[in-house]
């Protein structure tokens, strides 16, 4: 469990701040004291919007809670019962008072929003007698019974423990379906007042019996009731994994926000909704939004009804929609950005619950930022600052090839943009399961839920046949960037069989099936994919950026096609082509095989022989295509163990091969083995031990340059050196490259300029840098095995205990993806000035999956690294980040 | 090669230092410039003793002549040719001159000895013009065409390489055979004037027909020839191998000694000799040597005749005897120190030709440490200096036990005291091969030689058919702390057949064999060992080194009588207590491999309870060995899959035993399979994530200490957590461990003080160490693990390369015997001042395998450790080296 550090107490200090009525304690600004939520709406109560009268709780009271042993300050009681005397006074009613009834909301709401997390509890302040009361007031008997067994339930649920696992075994739920089949209806709104009356006095029954004490009378100790479930909320499951997913520290919590009911559902005059203003699908600025005409707000985002779109409000409810709209204007001129707002109208009146900057596809992000430059509402540094770097992989990735045959099954509605193709999998637990073995998963439900992130988050994709473009699905999938095809109805699943249906169709669990998420179609099996069309306004904000950021960005490319593809996302160079990869690929791996087998030197060499003329052709290939860019080529690096088969069979064929028995193979294979292959026998190890190796490989580069100088092409090659610990290491490797250099120059007639650096990857090597840059011209941090060996976690067997370590919070992030700064950080920090020391020209970059993170970026650049290199497709990525970088 | 860095030119230096005649340019001070040899030789002169005029080239110039790719400094010229006309002057003769001729040696001289690595040239100054002008002033004919052909034949082997590819391919041997054979004589001494003049005209032809050139007449080229030999000869691959081994820095470079000729070997007035001030092997105050009348130095040396013992020479030559009395003791006054000396006695006059700090075994640097103290030679402090560290473990290490029955086979000289056992190798190849599968290896050849280095270091002991006491074996294994019989003249070697015979008895390559370097006995098979004996000495030396180190010296001991054994070699605690060995032990296994297979954690538990009383009673074992002194006790960690079977067989007889199928075992060693191990789920990981294994092993180790307290045994536990690399690791366990703590004082009623700390040994660990000292009371540094992630190096698997790395001088030493101050140490250095920072009181440690290595020790000393903690025989040393530290 995360726990925050001994917090002071906030002796006599403000624990409360109240909104309504046109004013406010509180500001926009103060969203870490006040959360989001709070700080939102005490922020429209001081512009004179329409806002329920409430108050806010601060994060602080929740740090002090987890610290003291889960107790409240001593003056919050007073605090907060002084701030429900003042939204009496607003509102006009009175809590706890039959006579003139005022209920309650209680909400959660921290830093940054957390969807679905945490617990909200609506109505409070009901009992027996004020419920009649209420009747009295509203003239409305079915709603106020309606609202009351609503109450009991949630509050049963959240406060009270009365633990639901899985619907069918909810004992709520069983009861509302036990009267409904009586009275032989379908819908919860068929039942009749009476019919909720009794269903009351069968939750409370229910609340008794599985709780053990009756559901509390007292509407004060109903409020602190639901105080507590909130903050005990933050510290729930659920919610600690969607931090860490997330990246939220744990010790920020929560603020708690206490306000005035409002009704969506007390008649046809009645609703409620949620809007953006503007598409927050493709940016488009257009009000945007959906309601539901008598209902409450979770009805909208539960995706149980489908909602009607925004724009018929105009006609359903005019004056509420003149409002809405004047208000929608004011908010996003007031924010300056697109807000996400929710509603509700009770008798005509509109009332504004919610306001927050809307989360947004990356398309729309795009659209949105260069769109408000124009408009002048924000400069072009904050357009850069707006859209998430993370983001754009959503815009990077290949599309479904639109010439491909697809058998489309259905379509739902286009709820998260992209293709996703995938196994089908029915439950969250599943998908996850089967992900991890490396499967791709589509999963498919009638509605997802809270529970479901986690398999959320391992799919490639998300089927709904529920739910809105609101929809938890939706919502979710979105801010994830991944695939979500929600709403849709003609899917028929049958969880218990693991089966859906769509006409005569069936799809079983373990099937294929393809989502596009921008038009909503579903696919059966496995549609091809095609490279990604960039916007306009992609090109825009990329050039904003690239004029702001000081950071060089590079790619990992080991062919000349993702040499062309990374150039084409604006790559300035290669940080990283490996060169083993080229030795797996057709009729090389036999000589590399011949080379690892002969027993001395002159045989390797013989077999090299046969390997150079394919080297030099892949690093001409690569040079052409990256046009006079600097290319860095880094030496052979795999243990040679990896180069030969382990298994019987293909033994025996690498035996006829090469015309020996299979014993040889063997007695090679097993000789070559290592405990620990990747504290082993590789990268410079290798070039120190079997000097013709790299010099093979050097004269490979080097020749290739001269080639297609010949042809004016300008090859810039940097000979990287991997996995060097000592100063040894590398001054005798650069002795023998710039050996082979002159060689070749003298054998071409030419000359050309070239580098000769280091991979920084040992930890070793970062503590030495400054004698390592007395001979290295560039350093790149190869943080994937810094990591592994700055932390002593083997990448391949982390698994085992890495997820645990995230989930309990033992580590904030997978270092894997996102680089350790306070530990590997230092390393990579520490090598970069000591190696400047020595050598103040030298070059640094970093060539770790970390290049293509945006706070990894952040660090490069803080670090004053020259360039970051990641994969092609993060190019851009890395790019925007290294301008917020720069701006920040 | 190794190279060193780009010298200055020593323009208008002096490089060439004079003495003799009772004077010297130079002194003994001089040693890093001059050489040991040339400084000490200077050293003689000018205290009057009879040195044979001549001069020293100093180091710089070796310096300068491999900076300078092998060209001298122009000066260097001018400089010898005068100083050659200074010995002219002193010894009355002229070299060059058939009149008066002065014959010349060149040999080498390094700061510190490297006996056997580097040339040497005798009799320089001979043609045949000179010779027969030598022959008319010494009026000895047979003399005269004996060193010439000597001359011929070392000449041109090291100066104008003529290679002999072993001797029964050497042109010369050949020559020589034939001659011999031709004349039916078996000794060189039998040849007459005749034989030598004809094969000194062989000799000639053979240097032509080989070297493709004549061998030069004139004097003062075979002068620069013999000095460039000798400056070459430091880079030669054998004294290359030898500093690797010794940690002598390739850029000392050696000095070169040009001396006046003095014989031995003119007649039965003459003699040449070696002697040590004091027994070299017992430390008695006794003069020890040995001569050979008629012969030069080399015949001593070599072990071709059996010297007579330095006694018999009052008899023989008694004026040059006593001469030889008076200078020893001048000699050992004058150096406070055991000299080890080299004479000539020329035509009844005695001639010093080297003088140097005695090699002496461990217990003969005891005894004239302590000796010399009451002597009032030295003072304590030096005495403690005198001795080194290292040495001490010939004294620790088991001798035969003497109730064990021997086969004694034969004996020969205890050239080098020690016992050894191991499989007879003929050939110092042979010997290494073996020796690095694991094999206990001996030795045994006619002789050694110094192409023999690397196979003695291999080997256990070195057994020789012939040579002395200070034949070239007897010397190298002393100085290796090796035991060595040497000069075994009843042994009959054939190299060939690979087999050497005693008497009846034939014994075979492979076969076992004991040596006792104490006694000189042979004897077949393996002899048991017992426990060594220490002598007052010992003990005296040690009560001194107590009395002025600062480090605390622990053990790593994992059973009671290894704790026993170390408090008795002086231990002050136990630093490291593995706790997984103990579950290897008996049946102990089968409850470990139930746990594993436990499909929950009831099960783990179930399990556990097993072990916890076990695990118990070894603690209050340990405890009650230790009487009170802190014992830290590391939690488990290897990872799982070590403790269950990997052969079909074993698993088969688990799954019986276990009543599973055998698929339930391979399924589970399959899932437990790790690509790195060393990397993987092991150490607090696995306590993070299998807590209840942690909770059993700190509640068996505070029961324990509960237990024996109430036996009046004060216990002082201290639970290490190993592997951790984050604070919440340690935090996590250690809330645990303090519940646990909390809950056995309650229930035995009792409180004990423990601590709760780390093992510092993942490299991040060290560079958050601020952050975790502020929960952790003490750091271990396992520098075993920690230099595995630093270097990146798999102790399993890096000998692959890391011989070769070595041997290249790529690394100076392996990291894993000596602490590698410049990388892994800032490591130490940077966790050590953090950890500090934050908790001033820190008890920090050292318990990985360099806790007992003395140059490691004197880096934890200047680190300000509080203790180092190494295996019980090594406490002594660490004892002494923490004193010497100190005394630095």
């Amino acid at each position: 469990m995360a726990k925050a550090k001994k917090a002071s107490r906030p002796s006599r200090k403000k624990l409360v701040y109240f909104f309504g009525d046109g004013k406010a304690d509180g500001k926009g600004g103060l969203r870490n004291l006040l959360g989001g939520k709070g700080a939102n709406l005490g922020e429209m109560a001081s512009i004179g919007l329409p806002v329920p009268a409430g108050f806010t709780i601060t994060t602080e009271v929740c740090t002090y809670y987890y610290a003291h042993g889960e107790k409240y300050p001593r003056e919050l009681r007073k605090q907060v019962e002084s701030n429900v005397k003042k939204i009496e006074k607003v509102m006009g009613g009175e809590f706890g008072n039959p006579d003139n009834p005022l209920l309650l909301s209680v909400r959660s709401g921290a830093r940054v929003s957390m969807p679905g997390m945490m617990e909200t509890v609506l109505n409070l302040g009901l009992n027996d007698q004020i419920a009649e009361g209420l009747i009295a007031k509203s003239g409305n008997e079915r709603f106020v019974w309606d609202a009351y067994r609503r109450f009991i339930q949630t509050y049963g649920d959240v406060v009270m423990g009365v633990a639901a696992e899985g619907k069918e075994h909810d004992p709520f739920e069983v009861a509302i379906d036990r009267i409904k089949e009586k009275r032989g209806v379908v819908l919860d709104t068929e039942l009749t007042t009476e019919d909720l009356k009794k269903l009351t006095a069968d939750f409370k029954a229910i609340v008794k019996r599985r709780a053990g004490r009756a559901f509390p009378e007292d509407p004060m100790e109903q409020l602190w009731g639901g105080i507590s479930a909130v903050f005990g909320s933050w510290n729930g499951a659920r919610a600690i994994i969607y931090r860490n997913i997330n990246g939220i520290p744990h010790e920020w919590g929560t603020a708690v926000n206490v306000q005035s009911m409002v009704y969506g559902n007390m008649g046809n005059d009645c609703a409620t909704g949620v809007a953006f203003t503007r598409n927050p699908s493709t940016g488009e600025r257009k009000f945007y939004g959906e309601y539901l005409i008598n209902a409450q707000g979770e009805d909208v985002v539960a995706g149980v009804r489908t909602p009607e779109p925004v724009a018929k409000m105009s006609r359903q409810l005019p004056g509420a929609y003149r409002t809405l709209t004047k208000i929608y204007k004011t908010l996003e001129k007031h924010y300056r950005d697109m807000q996400d707002i929710e509603f509700t109208v009770q008798e005509g009146r509109l009332w504004m619950l919610q306001t927050r900057t809307g989360k947004r596809t990356a398309a729309a992000a795009l659209k949105i930022a260069t769109d408000m430059v124009k408009e002048r509402l924000i400069t072009k540094n904050e357009a850069i600052s707006r859209v998430e770097p993370g983001q754009l992989d959503q815009l990077l990735h290949p599309t479904f090839d639109p010439r491909a045959q697809k058998k489309v099954l259905t379509s739902g509605l286009p709820a998260s943009p992209g293709a996703a193709t995938g196994r089908v999998r029915f439950s969250a637990e599943d998908a996850e399961a089967h992900a991890e073995n490396g499967e791709k998963v589509i999963l498919v439900r009638l509605e997802t839920s809270p529970e479901d992130i986690g398999g959320m988050n391992a799919a490639q994709g998300i089927l709904t046949a529920r739910g809105g473009m609101t929809s938890h699905a939706a919502v979710v999938a979105r801010g994830m960037g991944k695939c979500c095809v929600a709403g849709c109805g003609e899917l028929s699943i049958d969880y218990r069989k693991e089966v859906f249906t769509v006409g005569n169709a069936t799809i079983k669990a373990g099937d294929w099936i393809s989502l596009d998420g921008s038009t909503g179609e579903v696919m059966l099996g496995q549609v091809p994919t095609q490279e990604p069309k960039l916007s306009g306004n992609f090109e825009t904000l990329m050039k904003w950026a690239d004029d702001v950021r000081k950071l060089d960005v590079r790619t990992n490319a080991d062919t000349p096609h993702d040499s062309e593809v990374a150039r084409k996302f604006g790559a300035e160079g290669i940080g990283l082509c490996r060169t083993e990869h080229m030795f797996f690929e057709g009729d090389r791996i036999r000589w590399v095989r011949e080379m690892i087998l002969a027993n001395d030197e002159a045989g390797r060499r013989r077999a090299l022989g046969k390997l150079l003329p394919i080297q030099r052709g892949d690093f001409e290939g690569i040079f052409r295509a990256m046009k006079g860019l600097p290319v860095t080529i880094r030496l052979l690096d795999p243990p040679l163990h990896e180069f030969l088969p382990h298994e019987k069979d293909a033994q025996a064929e690498m035996a006829k091969q090469m015309k020996v028995t299979p014993r040889v193979i063997r007695d090679k294979v097993e000789s070559l083995n290592e405990f620990n292959p990747m504290l082993g026998h590789r990268g410079c190890r290798l070039g120190i031990t079997y000097p013709e190796i790299y010099e093979m490989q050097v004269r490979a580069i080097f020749e290739a340059a001269a080639n297609v100088r010949k042809k004016r092409v300008d090859a810039l090659p940097e000979v990287m050196i991997p996995l060097v610990g000592t100063i040894r290491e590398f001054t005798d490797l650069r002795e023998m490259t710039d050996r082979v250099a002159k060689e070749v120059m003298k054998e071409k007639k030419t000359t050309f300029k070239y580098l000769v650096g280091t991979m920084i990857e040992i930890p070793r090597a970062a503590l030495v840098a400054d004698e390592i840059a007395e001979s290295a011209e560039f350093f790149s941090f190869g943080t994937n095995d810094l990591t592994q060996m700055t932390f002593g976690y083997s990448r391949d067997d982390a698994g085992a205990f890495l997820g645990e370590y995230v989930d309990k919070g033992i580590l904030a992030k997978d270092p894997f993806q996102s680089l350790d700064q306070a530990g590997v950080g230092q390393l990579v920090e520490v090598g970069t000035q000591r190696g400047r020391k020595s050598r103040k020209a030298l070059k640094v970059g970093i060539c770790g999956e970390h290049g293509g993170d945006p706070d990894s970026v952040h660090f490069c650049h803080n670090v004053g690294m020259d360039y970051v290199s990641c994969s092609p497709y993060r190019v851009p990525i890395a790019r925007l980040a290294a301008a917020q970088a720069a701006l920040a």
